[in-house]
């Protein structure tokens, strides 16, 4: 499915998949809501990964934290059915542009996981959220399952 | 600028902009259009590029293929102005709402770096434009200076 990189002209400027994976087999995915534009998550896809969400229009990402190909919303239900993929100038980032089943892809709760803006007024700075409402209850979707944020 | 990260409700709910950079150092960072939502590019800060970016409100990133801070626009004109910053729940992903000058973001020569759609047939995949003309020529505007992608 994946083709070598031979050149800069086939991989930046071609019709062949080449996508480049970094030294632990990962490539970045950059998820928006197809309907919104918004950016809904910041994920990593292994090869496997990306194959399996090219095959079946729903994202997989490989989940870092816990070693696994992970379907999203298999626990939560929130499933991503993909719209579209697209490919950056060196193919070393994903684009997915996605339909989110129940409208929330953050395990904290929010629709997106970037619910956080920075500000400073020159010498502090804070977050300031910008979304006021969880549209999901964490603890009752996920139970006791392990946070996936490492400190 | 930065603070400790101490916990994970510290870090998912808390308003102290505590980012955790990868064992290389680096944050990765999506790059959108504020007025189009379009997503641009997907590139990594360190923390120094990080912190220009906070105070300086133009998007600074570190080149991995140069190993320096990459003022972006430096060489192009292409300046990102910095509309917004926004980081997610693990504050390990940067998001960027800029206006770009000159509205150009890629260094091949397109508006967006995601130029192209991952196409299938079940079969067959194949890539296909989604932009048909460039907005600059790299070649007057880079000159000698060595294409950054890498195979």
């Amino acid at each position: 499915m994946f083709n070598e990189r031979t050149s800069i002209k086939q991989v930046e400027e071609g019709s062949e998949l080449s996508p480049k994976f970094n030294k632990d087999g990962y490539i970045p995915v950059v998820t928006t809501d197809v309907k919104t534009g918004n950016l809904l998550m910041h994920a990593y896809m292994n090869a496997e990964a990306f194959k399996l969400t090219i095959l079946k229009g729903e994202a997989h990402y490989y989940s870092r934290s816990r070693k696994c190909i992970w379907h999203k919303g298999d626990t939560s239900g929130f499933v991503q059915k993909v719209n579209q993929i697209l490919i950056d100038d060196d193919q070393d980032c994903v684009w997915l542009k996605v339909t989110v089943a129940g409208g929330a892809s953050c395990h904290v709760g929010y629709k997106s996981c970037f619910y956080r803006e920075i500000k400073t007024d020159g010498d502090n700075i804070k977050l300031v959220f910008t979304e006021q409402e969880k549209v999901f209850d964490p603890d009752e979707v996920y139970g006791d399952a392990p946070n996936p944020t490492i400190l």
